[in-house]
């Protein structure tokens, strides 16, 4: 951690009890996103915790152990890997995209702000990646150019309630919008119920693009009018881009649309930042 | 691009006129942030566009020619390239943190719909990377666990009344929010404005982040009260994160404080995602 004026030389070392937790993002697919700095974190680790489909991602090391667990236990996960680092160890967790966005860091925190004191005591380090977002824009062209926000779909901890007051002050503000854990199962109808919102809000043209596997070799990006946004074009590996009344798109011959936000909005007093 | 479907293996093909453009992200500062994917496409290029201090952290190349130019010149550097691509070449234009996030890939966006045909007719990819906020938010904790908004204070190219209209909806949201471009010497004082602003929504201990120079080695974290947020602890190479009412703070004993976003909000029906 440097945060806080930490010096930087205090990185990395071991906590009073000589315990260590990292929790480190593997980016959003293939190891062509893993960073030097997730590589070298997950090498390192005696332990590695996480939902067992990363954990596949990671590659084996001799010697190291794998605890793999369901991605619906993430606080549990967080506690048993809290405690594993405070028994002295080397433990990494880990998760997809950037570990801080709707995903485990925040588990973690929420671990050691209701654990024992000695949780507290730990050297603790986040270690971000690209996020699924920042992988389903560069694969469409640059719809979060301007002004976005990130908002998870799920109402399994918050209400639904709150998700539609969101939808409906981010539209009002002209943000673009990114969707996560957009469907399950569990969850049929609130993506219908979040493009109906919008439909009531926004241009019947802005474009939505709807990312699938972002990052893996059967990734797919297919981009509709608000229109023709459909849940059943999502499932809970896609990441949703909503445009704004902003967003461009642009048509090319041969070659899918690139979909972008202006620099520039209406009414700017002009030159460049 | 993989939008629309393309098949993968046409990715990084040669266009029709054999001319090659990749918007590459370099993470937020160090080697240890390049993704496999990013240094790839640099190792590639035969010509490397950018604003100096990013090209200058790219490996040496024999016969790579680089291009630098000012950071204010985005829309000129982009269709610089773009020719340069045209006219057979494989270019590739540096951004640092990721060039989807208010970065280059939406000026090469932008100077492609209102440039030549041929423009259109380029093979374009843009390769992620980790973008400041998430480096920032990572080096605190996970202030960006549950929604938030990313949004540039800059008035350069939007006028400051809807910079103004969208810190209020968000704070309405009770989105966290990350803020690029905080300030610079042309704009003085818009950064205390925002503060005052979010000073008369939101609760006064709500965490403020300044994350100044993530990723380097000079890298410094600052986590202060809403209350106590002032403009003078910012500079151009800050990234700010503003909690919202329900972000906690854990205090540690001999270490900087860790600063999250909660996964549930209250009045949620419980349960896992």
């Amino acid at each position: 951690m440097s945060a806080g004026g930490e010096p930087d030389g205090q990185k990395g070392a071991a906590g009073p009890a000589g315990g260590r937790l990292v929790v480190v993002g593997l980016g959003p697919g293939e190891a062509r996103f893993l960073t030097p700095q997730a590589a070298a974190a997950l090498a390192e680790a005696e332990a590695l915790y996480g939902y067992g489909p990363y954990l596949d991602r990671v590659p084996l090391r001799p010697g190291q152990a794998r605890l793999a667990s369901d991605n619906r236990e993430e606080l549990g996960r967080a506690r048993a890997a809290l405690a594993h680092a405070a028994a002295g160890s080397r433990v990494a967790v880990v998760s997809g995209g950037d570990p801080g966005v709707f995903a485990m860091a925040a588990a973690v925190m929420e671990a050691i702000e209701a654990g024992p004191a000695e949780w507290r005591a730990l050297d603790v380090e986040v270690v971000p990646g690209v996020t699924a977002m920042l992988a389903v824009a560069a694969a469409a062209g640059a719809p979060l150019g301007h002004d976005f926000c990130a908002m998870s779909l799920s109402d399994n901890l918050k209400p639904f309630e709150l998700v539609e007051k969101r939808l409906r002050l981010a539209a009002e503000a002209g943000l673009v919008m990114a969707f996560y854990n957009p469907v399950s199962k569990a969850r049929p109808w609130q993506l219908d119920r979040a493009f109906d919102i919008l439909r009531g809000l926004l241009p019947a043209s802005v474009p939505v693009i709807f990312g699938r596997a972002a990052g893996r070799p059967d990734a797919r990006t297919v981009i509709v009018p608000l229109a023709a946004a459909r849940a059943d074009l999502a499932d809970m590996a896609t990441c949703i881009i909503v445009g704004s009344a902003e967003t461009r798109r642009i048509e090319r011959p041969g070659r899918p649309p690139l979909v972008y936000a202006p620099r520039a909005v209406r009414g700017a007093a002009g030159g460049a930042s």
